[in-house]
């Protein structure tokens, strides 16, 4: 049997140790020779390929990002999108597609499936937001890069008695912000899910100065206020949502103005992204990519790799991208505990 | 109400964040007062205390270790010392404890609560060896340090063409070399649960050799051999065991003689327990806190909070500690996967 | 003796190692006593003071930030400055102070000492442009962040085909940029001190993506284009020069229009300036900090401590200050070995 | 011209770095063209290459450890070893060597110099005891590592009230120990370079356990007692010296017995040579190899590279290792301002 491996979408730390585990399984216990396909779907579309065996991988298990490279090309927007992918498969004699992705990437390995490609997914990314699974690999490394980022701010907050608001990635869900700001002791947490209103957070900033005390907000880059809320450069829609970028500046702007204290705006972006994977995510992506080549060893197309509890199952790759996993509101309950002096 | 809350056992990252936690949402949310005994169970017996209100432990979250002092102390080992107990809670108007420890706090809670103390209990192992949650705070950190002491292991043993021995802490489970192991990429992982065959494990580092790659062996603190371990200082038990203690220095003689290669044993020791806790155990320790408040609230006692998955629950304490939870033989195969060359 | 101890300007990795050093070394070698003043030059001015003993001290070695906060205030800019420091310190029996400072802490402490105020002071600053020693505390740590920032970047930039732009603080003095870029292996680095060819940093940016190559340019906050080099915000004045800020933006929205790259602009900002110091700051300061303690105590008023080669001599303060240390033109040649493919 | 370069001794953070810079700038700047010799002076004895070009290295600046492998092997001490060289050499068109390593692969490099072979030297040791230079790349990974660690053994000293003993690489000079312990707060340090009375230490820790607090002793490997120091595996010279090893384990032993503490050695080994090099260790070495490249393209022969205050200069190689640079009394004594209490 050979397999074909790609990577879609943002990188993200453990999409090279999903690789490696699944090569390896697969070549050492089942005999399968693989094929890497570079720049996500594009590498099947395209014929784009790169040897991908136990010498190229094993020494990649540390390094974020991808081997594989990657892209958002999606065939289904392309014209003959699909009939490429199938003709290049069948020149290249690869029998399954291991697909390691977010929404867009697994959404594609769905429908190929369905139009006779066999595909399994394994979900990817940094927000968390995939159905079905605990958590994603990528999660906990970037959780962990902007909980530094706050043990960091914390101390240039705490010198100056200022308040500094912190922009965390999460456009639709507030995972990374809800566990980075708990994590961080952020006196006030803003998620996409809930919307904030900002008198009442620069109440919060405004008690702890007369307190004596500095203040650290955690924002997603998809949090809206109630009311009010107006980007440099972007525009109010009939909700109240306003275009998203340029959050933690306007949160930042107001809460100097109504608390009249010194306030800065961070944004992380792209450096929650990189790096070495942690630990979690290592153990978490291998599990994963080791299931994968199990589930294509057995034939078992169309499915996703899935964490429950401590267990690694596979679910239909719909069931991992139908419906967006945002963060329940008795889960952002535990970060109010801590809003405020 | 006036709780108690006190830390037994080895120390641990995240014991601050629960008692944080515990402090911020009963006195925010129930108006209850908080003590600390010192010591473990040593505090409540003779009386021991510190203050413990928000303003002592705003600021703990991100340190290691516990601001309320350890020690392994029973108190069904000292003459009157369950009396002592319930003397000094009345003396100072104390309610109900909180007792944040692993199996042997966790034990004496059990029985406090059947002898008329109100307990609740927050399970605490690096090991991750406690039943009825799916990890234990303080072992992903000590995951993390662990994994990272391999990651620079390797480049000495591949600057040498060497292997490296590392032993790694875990006495009767061997989760903590499991998943750094998994996670350091270990060509051999070697665990308290699975006796080892020493001529395969040098076998394996001899395949290794001869393709020009070096070796990274983990090994747990009380991983044993089948047959013919014999520890400097200890003694080989009828079923082959040894007395704890100098695994990593055994198998580090063995492999040089059998696989002919210069290798080092490191022991890891005191350094996995210490440090900041990453952000996986500041969010579990957190929430964990939360719900111990809510429980003492409800007067849940004789309850353990625990992880299922992505919800925290409690459970009745003993099915904690009633049976050590080791790895099972399925996940100890993730690991094998990657043996040898 | 008694001595006030006071820390002006912005927050620096390694102020708490100062103070805790001078405390001890003072207190214990020569029974002199400390008094905290805080909010830097604000302290003495308003006689706002908090107590400063070894109990006080011992553990904020580790600690990023000052415990006696800070401010930019200037008592030579405010009616009657000077003389309610000299009304304060008499009235709290002071009878010298060590001012932890920048330029314009330093600048104060000179002016002080000659208005009859007896004053040491400790260089500070993340830029590294004091003149007279080879290195500030503080910045090695900066340099730390920014590079480790560096490494991330690069696994988001060669996963896409990218380039990534990281703007660096540094407005006068391009040191951090430098270190940080030869240290993360970027390959463009921008200084203040040498005005840069937007269109040859985007030609070695084009010839890196024909190479198959991804791109990371480390560019100064400070730094300025030769020509036409307009920010959204800015203006250009007479030579060319920008206000400050938009920097990064300015050169990732250049390179992306004229080498047809994504290229994305990343602001490491306060990030840089937190956290716990690395050995070398905690070092240096504290070699700095028993240094201020001697120099106090020998009535050698109106020094700066400074390092020079490994020793730690005293300078007079304004050797220090007179003129901006920036970045030769040799040390920049370093860094430019390393531009282009 | 053709350059060979090679790496001996045992591996050190910044070894990649000074290959990397050294290859960019004599293929850029000067046209040379170079090749790898593996496992240090066995290299070139034996005649085993590896390609060493700009694509080969341009990503190693972060790994730790050297892509050329490392031995002892000492031309000197094998049988026709220098001839095999010279032989080799000219087989190869190499006509002249860059030697990066410690007292004896720069040693073998000053005779091969003498017995006309082209050689430069790159001083490389973790230990810092090289003369001429102020730092050798390395040492300031090492310090942070063994810093860090004592960061962490703090929280369970202080949970536990106990003390702990950290070994600290450092046979003949007690550099790392030093800083490591003066960056840790270690409330004693011990280096070979200062004898040291184990009652007078265990006082120390006495009388800190009395005003309840915590004790950190860090101590070089080696490091000994004025009397009374017997190792369990070693032996006592007529100075009170004993055989290395150990050293950590008798301190802990004495001082539990002495001062009635529970008491546990740590010891760091290995773990202080690994890992990715600091931004100052990377853009040392990356200075040295790029003035390594200068030396030889000038035909300056015989030179080690050398740090001196800010300036990489060149000394005759001898210079460097013909007397081992130990910690001077005046820097030891900045350490003992903060034993005990």
């Amino acid at each position: 049997m050979r397999i074909g491996v790609l990577t879609g979408g943002g990188d993200c730390p453990g999409l090279n140790a999903v690789i490696r585990a699944a090569v390896r399984k697969g070549t050492k216990e089942y005999g399968h020779e693989f094929v890497g396909f570079r720049y996500g779907w594009r590498g099947p579309i395209e014929g784009i390929t790169q040897p991908l065996d136990w010498d190229v991988v094993e020494g990649i298990l540390d390094q974020g990002g991808t081997i594989l490279h990657s892209s958002r090309t999606n065939p289904y927007k392309i014209e003959g999108g699909v009939e490429a992918i199938k003709k290049n498969m069948a020149a290249l004699g690869v029998d399954a597609l291991i697909a390691i992705g977010g929404e867009d990437t697994l959404g594609v390995a769905t429908k190929l499936t369905a139009d006779g490609v066999n595909c399994v997914g394994v979900p990817k990314t940094i927000d968390n937001d995939l159905s079905g699974t605990d958590y994603t690999f990528g999660f906990d490394t970037a959780v962990n890069i902007a909980t530094e980022a706050i043990d960091r701010l914390w101390t240039t907050a705490d010198s100056h008695d200022r308040c500094i608001v912190v922009e965390i990635m999460g456009r639709h869900a507030g995972w990374m912000t809800l566990h980075a700001g708990i994590a961080g002791g952020a006196n006030v947490v803003l998620i996409p899910e809930v919307a904030f209103d900002i008198e009442k957070v620069a109440n919060f900033v405004k008690e702890r100065k007369e307190a004596g005390k500095a203040t650290i907000v955690a924002v997603s880059e998809g949090a809206h206020a109630e009311t009010g809320m107006v980007l440099k450069d972007g525009e109010v829609d009939a909700f109240g949502h306003v275009k998203l970028g340029g959050v933690g500046d306007w949160v930042a702007a107001e809460i100097k103005e109504r608390a009249e204290i010194e306030t800065r705006a961070i944004i992380l972006g792209h450096l929650q992204r990189g790096g070495t994977p942690t630990a979690f995510d290592r153990v978490l992506a291998t599990r994963l990519g080791l299931e994968a080549a199990d589930a294509v060893n057995e034939g078992d197309f169309g499915k996703m790799m899935a964490l429950q509890g401590t267990n690694v199952v596979r679910i239909p790759i719909h069931e991992g991208t139908d419906v967006l996993k945002t963060v329940p509101v008795e889960r952002y309950a535990d970060a109010e505990v801590f809003f405020g002096v």
